[in-house]
């Protein structure tokens, strides 16, 4: 696109000829040669455009099959209900009941089990509580006379849309039921305004709700089966993936900073950056899972908002990090032989610290309080305290004297302005150790909470039995 | 509740009788009793249920009226395009065209003009192209004879639909076209399993576009002429508030630290935990403020996505406010003396940064390059300088020799690990003090780009003129 641009506006341009030599591309005058080189290049351009969208999309299908799976699910159930349809003509035109199944299908497919199930259950609940409540605002209108009926109706849509709009604004009603809110306004309005008699309504109705209810059979039967994503499972291992990171940046920081070595991969430096902005994609995973029946190892009633915990904790260890690695890469840099004095205790922090992180993921992971927690906690603490022992004992190569900056070398002393940053790093260890407790706390609640249930569902199925057995496997 | 079933669970309750005296409640042993008591605690529990989430309701509705207005703007919609379909019977039924204008109103109205207008545009959009693609299919279907019709309908909706399903997936797709994506499956799987003649589809293709239209048309007219909040706007006012609270809980957090007092207000203090929360809100505002028209001071091509980098600045200002908020609430305390030595270095840094904070947000709000700003960050700087000549000189306060605690008070100087809270303090007081001079730089780039976008507007309104200077007032 730039050369044919560039051209018109006189740019000189040159290109190398086959035999070493260069020739001035003279700008056509020709209008009609100006066109088609305008023309040329934008269509180069173009074309240059949609091959890179096709990679990114090609290369985001590549990464995440499963995406690709979902896209394949949707068109599955489509073409399905359409078939069925199609084939059958049990509608009478566009207008007809296909259309309802149809429309379920499309907007209620969700790529995980938990939120298709949320809309799924929305969908029918609030289309049978609007059409009941519609149907007797509908009879009231017809009774009170042709002259107020407009009025009836008009003013029981607008009260009803009104108080359903503000009641999705509540978080409460929001996190459970804002499609449902949608929905209810939508089945009213259409039903308390329709010309029909009550008794055609109450047929309508029932068309209406069970192309519904094929359409979200379907759906379910569609998503649950054909390669299931569960938002809960996604949850837990987002949770697991993210404190992997976590470990990995907090111990591959410090290792840059005391050993610099240039081998420590950048995108593990930078993990924790993902922990740090996955609290709205958490938030809405726990949502979703809520819904979801028992699937693998999770239960019906499985502590989901205890993963919301845990999340916080990490971010609040991930807060820590950034201030780490502003350390790290600050200006005023530490003397090397302060670094040296430190390094030992520093990293020892840092790995017990990281493998004490990534024996919590194994501890999310199996859903089992770990053995060895307690040791590597234990572990940390003794690093914590040699690191103090260390700190207490820096003052020794302090030079008091804040001007003897050349006597250095000299005395082997170094003056404090480059012992800062250094101290700066060792405090915020020491801080993220301590929210790695916390951390620590959490999961083992999560580990505590879930076990609960286990054993409450386990009494509750014992009579059934099969069915979980059948659930479970 | 708790009282009835209880009761009934025979636990003892004792109730306090006038004369001071107490009685044991004996458990009623009548299974009619017992039913009546367990019946009065549920109603009265569900009753303290109810009035909480009222009360709850009606706070919200109290401290964001906006949020009521909403609602009434779309009952109001809802009412008018419902009447007049009820009053002109132009349809033919509930299955009829009333049926899309009213269910665009439901699914199209949004709190802000941005969101609305997306989902309009969108919309409208879809439903034509998917319409005309899917006569050009059902055209092709029906040339194909009966026996390979259904395969080419239920082939082509496979395809699109997965097609348009994985599109929904890529970045730039979704944040601009994801309702269109839906909304061009839902048309296109309608319209081609539709049995309808070509030439009654276009009938129908227009009665349904028509539909649309007016039910957008009313939506953009209620939105943007009742009160209407702008997602711009909205994200223009949060950037000025979060740094607001960025500058309070900054200079709260250091004078607390230093001069202990207490009446810092608690909420003020934790303000920049609202800029670590605000990210999602932020982009979801700058993704709607694309598609709104010039409103108020900004332009139809307002530098959204300068905000979204002045939202990042301001967050990795407010992690280094979390490191300083757990130096302060951190175990072991910093001895006085070196309090008292930096507080007055670290308070001036403190104050400049945040008076700096504030300037910029100043200069938001105003969109012009504050004329004060480069003072401020030079007092900041010099503030700077007089905290790091503090530190230097802290190593006469210093004892080098750390098993000689009990020295402190006979020499007035202070172990080595009294002066490392203070020290990390002031380190990230500098490191923060750095992020702000990259804060300084986006908000200054955001000046820049608007008064340039407002200079071509400028350029390209003035053979018009008037309609800018309508859209202005």
């Amino acid at each position: 696109m730039a050369s044919g641009k560039e051209l018109c506006e006189g740019v000189e341009w040159r290109i190398r000829v086959v035999d070493g030599s260069s020739e001035v591309l003279v700008p056509p005058t020709g209008l009609a040669r100006k066109v088609w080189l305008r023309t040329k290049g934008l269509i180069s351009g173009l074309g240059m455009k949609v091959r890179m969208f096709l990679k990114q999309a090609w290369d985001m299908g590549a990464n995440d099959p499963r995406k690709v799976i979902h896209c394949i699910k949707v068109g599955l159930a489509l073409t399905i209900v359409s078939l069925v349809y199609f084939m059958r003509p049990l509608y009478d035109g566009v207008g007809g009941n296909a259309m309802w199944a149809i429309m379920t299908v499309v907007v209620v497919f969700e790529p995980t089990v938990g939120a298709t199930l949320y809309k799924c259950l929305n969908r029918v609940c609030a289309t049978c509580l609007a059409g009941f409540l519609a149907v007797g605002v509908h009879w009231i209108a017809s009774q009170s006379g042709d002259r107020f009926e407009p009025f009836v109706v008009g003013a029981s849509i607008f009260i009803l849309a009104s108080i359903a709009t503000f009641s999705r604004f509540i978080p409460s009603v929001k996190s459970m039921f804002d499609y449902g809110a949608m929905i209810f306004i939508l089945t009213f309005s259409i039903v308390a305004i329709s010309g029909y008699r009550v008794d055609k309504l109450f047929d309508l109705a029932h068309q209406r709700i069970s192309t519904i209810i094929i359409g979200t059979s379907l759906c379910i039967l569609v998503i649950m089966l054909v390669c299931p994503i569960w938002s809960g499972q996604e949850l837990h291992s987002l949770t697991v993936r993210n404190m992997d990171k976590l470990s990995d940046s907090l111990d591959g920081c410090v290792r840059l900073y005391f050993t610099n070595s240039n081998g420590e991969d950048d995108q593990k430096l930078q993990g924790y950056k993902c922990v740090l902005s996955s609290k709205a994609s958490e938030e809405s995973m726990a949502n979703f899972a809520r819904w979801e029946p028992s699937h693998g190892r999770f239960n019906f009633r499985h502590p989901w908002k205890q993963y919301l915990k845990i999340g916080a904790s990490m971010r609040s260890c991930a807060y820590c990090i950034e201030a780490l690695n502003s350390c790290i890469n600050s200006e005023n840099q530490a003397a090397e032989s302060i670094k040296k004095h430190l390094s030992t205790s520093c990293l020892k922090v840092s790995s017990s610290s990281s493998s004490a992180i990534k024996e919590l993921a194994e501890s999310v992971k199996k859903m089992n309080k770990s053995p060895t927690i307690d040791l590597l906690v234990e572990e940390m603490n003794s690093a914590l305290e040699e690191l103090h022992n260390d700190l207490k004992s820096l003052s020794h190569l302090l030079n008091p004297s804040t001007t003897a900056e050349n006597q250095i070398s000299a005395t082997g002393l170094v003056p404090f302005m480059e012992i800062i940053p250094v101290v700066t790093l060792a405090s915020i260890l020491i801080e993220i150790s301590v929210r790695i407790e916390a951390l620590v706390g959490s999961v083992e609640e999560l580990v505590k909470e879930s076990e609960m249930k286990d054993k409450i569902v386990a009494k509750e199925e014992k009579p059934e039995g099969t069915m979980k057995a059948l659930q479970r496997v």
